[in-house]
């Protein structure tokens, strides 16, 4: 940490304290996902072409294993606090289905303990959520239910001893300098993502492995791969790789979404009426006047509105280039782009919800691992 | 707390910071074990007529349904971390054996997850120990295995589950009340334990339970009470009760034996020389001179012969009183009394030894619950 900086500690279970996404690359030795690391990926997803991945840990032993057909995994857990989930979510599902489309053996796991551990949620609460609405949402977005291996947390006896196993490995003041404070809890929590994440490799063999997330969650990379490095000798493990997406911003332009401001995020699902409201008062790039706007253009790079588009609405980059030069130009006006988005966003949820509906007929078949 | 005192913490896994039994039940709120307890004990054990069981949490429920022929349980845990038991453990033992006598539903379990959290044991070599050693060693102490359920708490997913349900409810200044630091290890372990010992609770129905500890372990009984309590609304838990045994002292005469002097200590099993050589090198409360001893008489209060006599090695109340008498009185001698001790230690040690053997082969038969 350079002199006089603060240190900053990210959260992975709430407030967010990141300003500056180049800063907790540096502070935290992430690798910048740049033009020469998306060079060496092979069909990259629309996250990853317009870097909305803007950093990773070690994708470069992903790579080589996709290179030479090596075996690999990719894994992601469901927190099932609630039927909904937020479009950062969406984009973890989306970079899932990417590694799975690559050859990941590809793992869906139901975090019932973790939600237990930090939220007071039954076991019974979380499995009725994660069967009826999450497991079906992410079938919906695009993961291959054939290809992917499920489990319940609370099912999985060598998730729960490896946590056990793990906590001898980490000293108070090592938890606490990646999480802040050492809450029962969140150790508790923190171990139990530590072993999901490992799993494959300790039911299994030692493989690489990649994790999607969003940059608030990299404690427990940090956390993982110190673990796996510091019980090499015994397990043999493979630290895992990351890939980081940005946050889907706040409706009102801020920094992230907030759990406490329903008016300044899109769930999936959403009803049409709020979508249309929502959107209709997001923060956009134009200027004070009409006249102005015309005049000196809008902004896309301060505008939600665009990078929704960006992040979620618009897969063609052509057509996502043509609206942010008609936008600079003063061509476009911030009416006529919410009306744009308020109707890609309603197709797109019409579209998730008949597919969850579909989804939700496959869990009976589906094969869940203890 | 008084003004002025230091705050004691009770170290269930190392260093022991207590110095005097009373200030211990004043400063934890434990209630003493008196003359009018034992009068409501049916035929009470040999520890409990001595005092050397010397307090209790709520003992007067258990009483109750003994009295009442209301089901109560009884439990305790093995720690598997090498293939040996000392003297206090024998007394757990024999406390759990008291309350399976008088009708407990008795638990018998293998803490091999707080044996890899605490001390980075491994599963396999906590399984051999237990099956090799601890069992049968515990069945040779009395416990009988046809009345016991038995279970590791890595094949246990209940407690595994519970461990985490509970982790919700204890906070990280809590915790550090009780146990003096959070290391993710300890957080863990004592989850574990509480875990192990609501159990019973947990899988079954609510009831009254007994849980016999050396004083050293009154941290996890007083987690436990209180998440039982925190919890009680969604499992109904009866805050389970205990009796505490003091510790048998060192062989140096100094206040508990510690593992980092084996001369110090006499262990099950151990080989009849060296019993022999420890128990002759015993710190007594002999006088300076034979002539002293005899003209003013021996000091049993603060003898190691004497005490290892008193919790240990006399069963009859008589036996013991003569000794005490005639050591008072000048007629005994310590070289008596130590030959004395030498064999009666050296019979019941080659008698463990027989009834561990055998013991043994009972292995195969028992039930290890899941």
């Amino acid at each position: 940490m350079a002199k006089g900086e603060s240190k900053v500690f990210i959260d992975p279970w709430g407030a967010i304290l990141i300003e500056d996404y180049i800063r907790v690359i540096n502070q935290f030795g992430l690798e910048p996902f740049t033009d020469e690391t998306l060079k060496k990926i092979p069909n990259p997803n629309r996250l990853m072409r317009r870097k909305i991945i803007f950093c990773h840990r070690d994708l470069n032993i992903i790579l080589d294993a996709m290179k030479s057909k090596k075996p690999f995994y990719a894994l992601t857990g469901i927190m099932p606090s609630a039927q909904k989930i937020h479009f950062g979510t969406k984009m973890v599902v989306e970079n899932l289905k990417y590694f799975q489309d690559q050859g990941a053996i590809t793992y869906l796991l139901v975090a019932d303990l973790e939600a237990a551990s930090t939220r007071g949620i039954s076991l019974k609460e979380s499995r009725k959520n994660a069967l009826e609405f999450h497991i079906p949402a992410y079938i919906a977005l695009g993961i291959d239910p054939e290809k992917t291996t499920f489990y319940f947390q609370s099912e999985n006896k060598d998730v729960m001893r490896l946590m056990c196993i793990l906590s001898n490995k980490v000293t108070e003041s090592e938890f606490r300098a990646i999480y802040g404070s050492v809450s029962p809890g969140k150790v508790i929590a923190a171990l139990l993502d530590v072993s999901d994440i490992l799993f494959p490799q300790f039911r299994g063999k030692p493989m690489p492995g990649v994790i999607p997330v969003g940059i608030d969650q990299d404690p427990h990379i940090r956390l993982t791969r110190d673990l796996a490095r510091k019980t090499k000798r015994v397990f043999g493990f493979v630290p895992p790789a990351a890939v980081y997406h940005k946050f889907t911003p706040s409706l009102d332009g801020s920094f992230k979404m907030s759990k406490s401001k329903p008016e300044t995020y899109i769930e999936l699902p959403e009803e049409p009426e709020s979508i249309s409201r929502k959107l209709w008062n997001a923060f956009t790039g134009g200027r004070e006047t009409l006249e102005k706007q015309k005049r000196l253009g809008g902004v896309p790079e301060k505008c939600v509105i665009f990078e929704f588009f960006k992040q979620h609405l618009i897969e063609k980059d052509e057509e996502l280039d043509k609206i942010y030069f008609e936008c600079k130009s003063g061509a476009l006006i911030c009416g006529d782009c919410k009306h744009h988005a308020i109707e890609l966003m309603s197709k797109f949820m019409s579209e998730f919800n008949r597919k969850l509906e579909k989804a939700r007929d496959l869990i009976p078949s589906l094969n869940f691992i203890k």
